[in-house]
């Protein structure tokens, strides 16, 4: 076969539609819609294009030429936030969305009204089957008590089984996104080993422009949190160009870089992350140089996410008890209350309490029987399979 | 090879944990376990096994023999109550959730708590790859006036896409379980030709017992409800056993029956719906018999179910204006009831009606913002990808 080279982009857009949190994201958007117009890439995947406004200015952009082909996966409240655009056809697609993904009392959190998932777009480039996977881990918060972390494993685990499941006939397989999980992560590796996919950034056989690799939280970039810098002087590393080809190809990262960073002409970047952007070059298969495996055996790491999800499992039999105690204070409040009385025109506070008070007794026991069974289950759902694959590991 | 004869059986078991409205739940639970653990059948797939207890008299009877493998598939409040019994070793498991599944205030249909989707579990039979799929679809409730249609037909083709893009390393593929779909609907002819799986029923070569098929709402049947007769006098065929083999292998249904039916010595049934068993033959390829193929193209079924897809949006359009009126109806009722004065120690009265309207009023807002929004991208999603595959289909 021809030699084929690829070129992949992913961004993290930060395109979370509240203007004091987020900052300049129309001009951001534009920027990024005129920048990857001159079609740079052959396959762009974005995440956090929240509202459907800026995909449509994306789409103007981009749609005509020079990414004929797009496609945006809806999802939860606000969809996904991801998209994908090709200069490639995209034959037919797929959203597998995770079970567990946060909490909706978490409104200021925000990832549960994401629906968030994995997508998947198949594409055919010279009689290859090229399979697409984009996603956007749920994000993690604090680093030194990460609530989230059994859902974040959940999650990485459930799509390295739906990528491994899905990409079976695949010629190449990319995985592009926010995995929001460091390379030293569980869930990173987890996916890694699971999905054999090697990762972009680690086999590059050049570089331009940034070499540490850290994609968020730059002190470089105009919209670092100082805060952050505590715990990541330098940044994270948490975007990705994961791939593979199948046995008989090899695929060999001629370049990996991070790129965009600041806007011509603007004191601000094109975003509170890094692109990164990989030239994947793929041929028949002479000598392929061995790629760079995790250190853990799948072994090792599905003990550790059980011990996660156990433990995810016992956070939840707290927030049960909590959820109940919430609704009952709640409800023995609202008695309390009626019993006092304040007189015309103040009363209206009390009615003000009352309602708040019904409103947070309501969700306590909605949380308390739906949510929390539902979190149960999720979290159930990831370790029974984990525990199959487990039992039937070759020894 | 040797020639693989698979004994596969499924039965939605009718396992609602209330009562008045689902009757002799336990005893037919202890039934349906003891008439398996003969151990007649290589693979069984079971649904409506809402209670972990009723599973587990179903594990303690059958898994130390004959079916040592046994998978339970957690999702949503209730789980999925779908689990696999296997004489063979299953490998692993993964399950897809639907993004579209029906409505939490219809507490009384009862859907929506059950995260309904497709599980799948992977085994290896004689070096052949098999993948078991197990479903159940949102129930139809009204045949004249189906609320659910576009959720069903968006379940359907979502299950068609990832049965499709998962199955590619399969030898063999089997797909059961209560479709909640006759075959003359939409949804089944989409399953079938988006996937390429055969129906045993149609393919068999053989039946015992009961030969027009009807697996639900049967006359004969002890639990059937009277009501159903009307619309269908002789019950439905709901319940299915799909399958498929690669190119090279033959798979001929030696025989497809009702089995079950009426537990010895009691006057009533299993369950409201009748067992289905199928004999599979698999070998290798010599002459195999033409199968029956669903009369509409790929194309027509595409078309046919955006249709129906855009009707579900218009209606969740005007449920989004109930939802918000309801919500300022309800708020309006609890301004005018502020002024009635109602003496002790009937105000108790007032009280409860301030709470139903606060209630609803905070159920009608989450609806309007939240879940309606969901729906809407729940749909949208499934659009999208059938858009997708429309466009790219062989002319």
């Amino acid at each position: 076969m021809e030699p084929l080279n690829l070129k992949i982009f992913t961004l993290n857009c930060w395109g979370v539609p509240v203007p004091v949190v987020c900052k300049k994201r129309k001009e951001r958007m534009h920027a990024i819609a005129a920048e990857l117009s001159a079609g740079e890439y052959d396959i762009v995947f974005l995440q956090e294009v929240w509202l459907k406004a800026d995909y449509q200015i994306l789409k103007s952009k981009l749609c005509s030429k020079p990414y004929p082909y797009a496609h945006y996966f809806y999802s939860g409240y606000v969809g996904s936030g991801m998209c994908i655009f090709s200069k490639f056809t995209i034959l037919d697609s797929i959203y597998y969305q995770f079970q567990l993904n946060g909490y909706p009392h978490k409104i200021y959190h925000g990832d549960w009204f994401g629906g968030k998932g994995v997508g998947l777009c198949r594409l055919k480039i010279q009689d290859l089957a090229v399979y697409l996977y984009i996603t956007h881990i749920h994000a993690e918060y604090s680093h030194d008590d990460d609530e989230y972390l059994a859902h974040r494993v959940s999650q990485a685990f459930d799509m390295s089984q739906f990528v491994k499941y899905t990409s079976s006939a695949a010629d190449i397989t990319i995985l592009c996104g926010d995995l929001n999980l460091e390379p030293t992560d569980l869930g990173y590796n987890l996916i890694r080993v699971n999905t054999g996919l090697r990762d972009a950034w680690v086999e590059k056989q050049s570089t331009r422009g940034l070499e540490d690799g850290m994609t968020c939280d730059r002190p470089s970039n105009s919209f670092c949190d100082p805060k952050c810098l505590t715990h990541f002087p330098n940044g994270k590393r948490i975007d990705y160009i994961l791939y593979n080809a199948r046995k008989s190809l090899s695929a060999e990262v001629k370049e990996c870089s991070l790129v965009m960073g600041k806007i011509s002409g603007r004191s601000y970047n094109y975003s509170d992350h890094e692109g990164v952007m990989a030239h994947i070059c793929i041929q028949d298969k002479k000598n392929q140089l061995p790629s760079s495996e995790p250190e853990e055996s799948l072994d090792q790491l599905l003990q550790k996410s059980i011990v996660v999800l156990n433990k995810g499992l016992e956070k939840a039999k707290n927030d049960k008890h909590f959820f109940i105690t919430l609704a009952l204070i709640c409800a023995l409040l609202f008695y309390v209350i009626g019993v006092v009385h304040i007189p015309y025109p103040f009363d209206f506070i009390i009615t003000f309490f009352k309602i708040a008070l019904t409103v947070s007794a309501g969700y306590g026991i909605i949380n308390n029987i739906v949510l929390n069974k539902s979190e149960v289950n999720g979290l159930m759902s990831s370790k029974e399979d984990i525990n199959n694959l487990l039992q039937n590991l070759p020894k």
